[in-house]
This record gives C-alpha cells, structure tokens and sequence, in this order.
C-alpha cells in the first residue's frame, strides 16, 4: 500500500505486485524451448531485479558493461550486453568474463576482429541484425556480410558465435496494435529465413522489443525473448494499446507547488530531470504524462496532462471545473511516457510498494 | 588537457579553464551593488562550485532542497532556491534553515500561509513574478495579488520579504539575439515598474535567464543575477547566437561502437540516458548535438549531428566523403543540446579536465 503521506518531493512509485503480474504473464506466455532473457535496463534496480529473480529468471539482457556489473553483483550469471561491443571497454568486459557467462553483440566485421584481439576469455557472441529499424546491426538482407561476420566469428579464438539477435524499434513508433502485430511478423519472418539459411552454423534467434512481446503469442519457432519495457509499461504503450491501465506499474508521484486559476493550470514539482522529454501527443498536444487517480482499488485516467516542462517543473493542463478541487502541497500520481527513461532519472528517488 | 586515450565510455568532459572564463567575464560585467546569485543547477558538482568560490562567490542559487542540502555541506550559506516553495518538504526545509541564510521563492498566498505556519525558523521570500513566460508566479500585471502577498508575507512570522524574481524563460525559445535582447528589456522594464510601485516595502529586482544575462550589458537597475547555464552553455546558446564555440565547456566524450556506410552513418554509445531528449534544428532536421574537433588549440565545427537518440544509442549523420575517416572505437566529442539535462544525467561520469 503506497503511504501517500510519506511523500515529500517527487518520487518514482514502483507498484511491486504488477510488476511481478507482468513478469509472470510475459513468462508463462512462452513455450519450454523459448528463453526468457529479460532486459534489465527498464528497472535498473535491484527491487524489480529480485522479483525476478524470485520468478526463476536467471539470464538477463543489460545495455551496458556497467549495468553487467551491476547484475553480476547482485547475482545474474548469465549476462547479454545487447548494445554493439564497445572495444574501449576491453578491460572491463574481460573482468567480467572471467566468472560471468557474458554475451556480446556485435554488428560489423571491424568490431569482431578487434574485439576477439583484446578479448582474454571466451564470450557468447550474437551478430545483430538490422531488420528495418534502421539504427544499428547488418541488413537483414545482406547474406554475404552476415556470411563473412559468422566466418570470422567462427574462426575467432575467443568469441562462440550463438546466433542472430534484433531489436525491431520501428514498432515503438507504430500506432496500433495491427500496424506492430504487421511490423513483428515481418521482422521475425526476416529472422527465421536467416535462421533457415545458415542452419549449418545452428544459431538462435533472439528477438527484443515489448510492443512485440506483448502482442504476438506464438512463440514456437522463437528461441529467445529479450523484452524490458513490459515490466512497468508506460503511456506510450498504453497508447498503442500494447498495455491496458492496470497494467502500468510506475507512476511519478509530484507535488503541487503553484496554481494558475486564469489559465486553468498546475505547477508540479515534476520535470525533465525526472520524467525527461520524450512525449506523446493527445488530442494534438503534447503530453509528457498523464494525471491518474486511485480510488481503492480502481485506477481512473484523468484528464489532465502535463503538457510542458522545463528542468524542474512541470504545467498540468486542468479542466475548469476542476481546478477548485486543487492545493497547494496535493500530490498527483503521472503516468510517465517513457517509464525506461524515467526509472534511469529517478534512481535514487524510487519507492517500491 | 583532455587524454583521450583515457575514456573508455561516455563522459562529459567540463573544460574548467573555459568556465571559469565564463564565471569571470559574466561577473566582471556586474556593477557592484548587483548582487551575483549564480544557479548552480547547471553543473550541480562540486568541482565546478569550487571554481565559483576561488572567483569570490558566496550567494547561489538552486532549484530544490535536495540541491540546496548538498552546496550548503561543500560551503555555500547563503542560498534561494528558486523554484515555487514545496510545502511538503518543510522539514528539510526547517533543519537547513537553522544554519544557513535560505531564500524561498513564493508565487501564491495559499503557499505564503501554509508555509509560514510550518516554518520554524525565519526565511527569506521573493515574491515570484511571471513576466510572460506563463509557467509559474504572479502576473506582473496583477497589482492587487502581488500587493496581497506582500501584505501576507510582511505580516507573517517567519517570512521575510526580500522581493521580486522572475524567470524569463521565452528567452530560450527566441530565434536571434535581437529577439532575445527585446525580450529581455521588456520583461526587465516590467521588474523595474514593480520596484517603483511597491518601492515602500523595498524590494529588490532578482532576474534570472542566461540568454538575458549573456546579452544585456547594462545592469545598472538591476539588484540581482542568477544564471546558470552559461558555466558551460551548450549548442542552443550557440545556435541563437547567445555564446560562441569558444564559451563552451561542456562536450560528451561518446565511442563509435558501429559504422554504416550505406546510409553513411556512425553509431556512438551516447543516448537519451547520457544528452537527454532535447533537440535543436538545423537545416529543418533535429540535432541532438553537433560533433566538434580539437586541433591544438583551435576548436573546429564539424558538420555531423546526431540526429536521432534512443536509451543508449546515438545515430550520426557523416557526410559520404568523411565515412571513410572512422573507425569502431574512435571517440566522437559532442556538444550537448541542454548542457543543464546532460549534467544531470551524467553525475557520475563527470571528468574536469
């Protein structure tokens, strides 16, 4: 039960049981021979990590070698940094590796030839395929380089090639659940036929992004799921209707620290540093969070949006009639856009319930 | 001087000379009854402060307690939070109050009254006044409000009318220093008004936006400074002409971790959780920064910007004839949009050089 009393400034609510709901649906989703690696830069902290851990889940996705280092400490053995292979970091990855089955994603020929130079114990190696997302890995149509980069891990002294792995973005941008169900089946059809064409090489294929996870079910020809947003969701995914209310396990708590009655506004302490930019758009305004209310347990959307925010505070759009119903000190509970980006903002300020 | 060799991931590099040339040059142009009140949530560290406080400066300003807490540990006393007072957060309030001349900022009489009744020790209180910006405070239009508050706060125990500060933020928003600078003086020209009709309660005039305080010369009439951003400015100043590539001391150090040459585009480590979401346009395309060279002593503008951001990837737009000059594991240095955002989320990764 969340002590709304206990709050004195802006603070990211994580509600532990809907967390855990959604771990749970995520999982039991999936057939015996498909893994579950779930990505744990979303929550970044060791409360949602532990529920996890509780589930059974014990190889995970992270984004960075500091966030390997993180896991590894609090017990995940069992690591895949999915971001391409940052050479520089060569010394921290081989620590790693030392007691850590680590593995590395890698979507060129240069990175493989210099990383396998600088590497001194084995790491899992999984070759990112760009399946039209357009940001990082190989097309997914070039053969003859994903070819060359199999070869050349294979022959590496110090890397295992494991198989293909993709991250389909393009479906966080869709705008209904048909058009991301379109985008997914296409993206998983491009990473089966890879599958089928270098069959000799027996690789996995490894796909990521929660729009994905959350609206497709058959999983049967999927050897791994990576998703992270899913844990907590967020307004984005409600919007795309990847997510429903209930399912929406962190808020940003803010008090109220001014009122506007001319112009029918809110001021909360509630602003970039804790919710960032990223934004949706209602009704053709801006929105970087929506306002909701708890009444036992029922959860109800408000109108009320921030629709704009500087460093520290945030405006709340209000309805007339409403803004009687305010204070000076009131709490309002925000639905965060993009809850990965907020959870990273508020490490520090976040409160498990 | 900056080792590259030694940077492995992302880190934001302060040129400390550079600040402090800044710090230097802002404060020179203040005649001495202008108090110089800078905000130290730009940097919000503390080897930045340091600088602040060889150069002579006690009085500074924050946007929360929590910031207020930390500079008051490393040695600042007299410190405004600048933000509208958060009456839940009296306690910590009341403890830094004990020892430590605070300034609060109040922009509404139900806020004068319930923080009166909780505060234990007496404060200093600025009356906050909206200028145009239409975010928080009191219309400076608004005689009988703002006389009410002055009223509410003379007559309060623990509040001592101080005067007037406003933030004029459309500043940041205006497309050419002459925009800027007319906004400026309107919205200066407004403060001065409020000194002059409420000159029985002996208010000072406290002014706060870099763009203003980097551009306007003269501040003969004017009691107070607070800007902050211009430590270390960033690519919106430059872009509007409010400071030029040689003022800027803050960049994001990011290594190429891919290359595409097909679409002529690099991949750095370097995302929204290291620049934040804030862009600028150029060419009616979103920068979410710009790449710049050091050669000896000369700074050159490249043309590569990143031109999208995701968690942790950043996608760089190279000119065709250039792709060929990268390679994985070269370090791309960046100006950041919204210098203020990236110190924020690179606490931690900070290196002074």
């Amino acid at each position: 039960m969340l002590r709304y009393s206990k709050i004195k400034s802006p603070t990211f609510a994580i509600n532990s049981e809907i967390a855990q709901k959604n771990i749970q649906e995520m999982k039991s989703k999936l057939p015996k021979p498909c893994t579950f690696r779930p990505h744990f830069k979303t929550h970044d902290n060791k409360r949602t990590a532990e529920i996890y851990k509780k589930l059974g889940v014990t190889k995970i996705t992270v984004s960075s070698i500091e966030m390997a280092q993180y896991f590894r400490l609090i017990g995940f053995f069992d690591i895949t940094i999915a971001f391409p292979v940052n050479i520089r970091e060569h010394k921290q990855i081989n620590k790693l590796a030392k007691n850590t089955k680590l593995g590395l994603t890698i979507s060129n020929i240069e990175s493989i030839k210099k990383i396998n130079n600088l590497l001194s114990y084995k790491c899992d190696a999984y070759l990112e395929i760009d399946t039209g997302y357009n940001r990082s890995g190989i097309d997914a149509n070039d053969s003859s380089t994903i070819k060359n980069c199999i070869d050349s891990i294979s022959q590496s002294e110090n890397l295992n090639f494991c198989g293909f792995l993709n991250h389909e973005g393009r479906t966080y941008n869709a705008n209904s659940k048909e058009e991301i169900i379109e985008l997914a089946n296409k993206s998983i059809h491009k990473m089966q036929s890879l599958k089928e064409e270098f069959k000799s090489y027996n690789p996995i294929i490894s796909i990521g992004d929660t729009p994905t996870c959350s609206l497709i079910n058959d999983f049967s020809n999927i050897d791994e799921v990576r998703p992270g947003n899913f844990v907590y969701y967020d307004l984005m995914m409600m919007r795309k209707g990847v997510c429903s209310i209930e399912d929406i396990a962190a808020t940003v708590l803010c008090p109220i620290v001014d009122i506007n009655p001319d112009r029918n506004e809110l001021v909360i302490h509630g602003g970039a540093v804790h919710f960032s930019k990223e934004f949706v758009e209602i009704n053709d305004c801006k929105a970087f969070g929506k306002v909701i209310r708890h009444m036992g347990k029922e959860t109800y959307q408000l109108d009320e949006i921030i629709t704009s925010l500087s460093q520290e505070h945030g405006t709340v759009r209000v309805e007339e009639s409403d803004i009687k119903q305010y204070s000076i000190g009131d709490l309002l509970e925000v639905i965060p856009v993009h809850s990965c980006l907020t959870a990273n903002l508020m490490k520090g300020k976040t409160l498990h319930y």
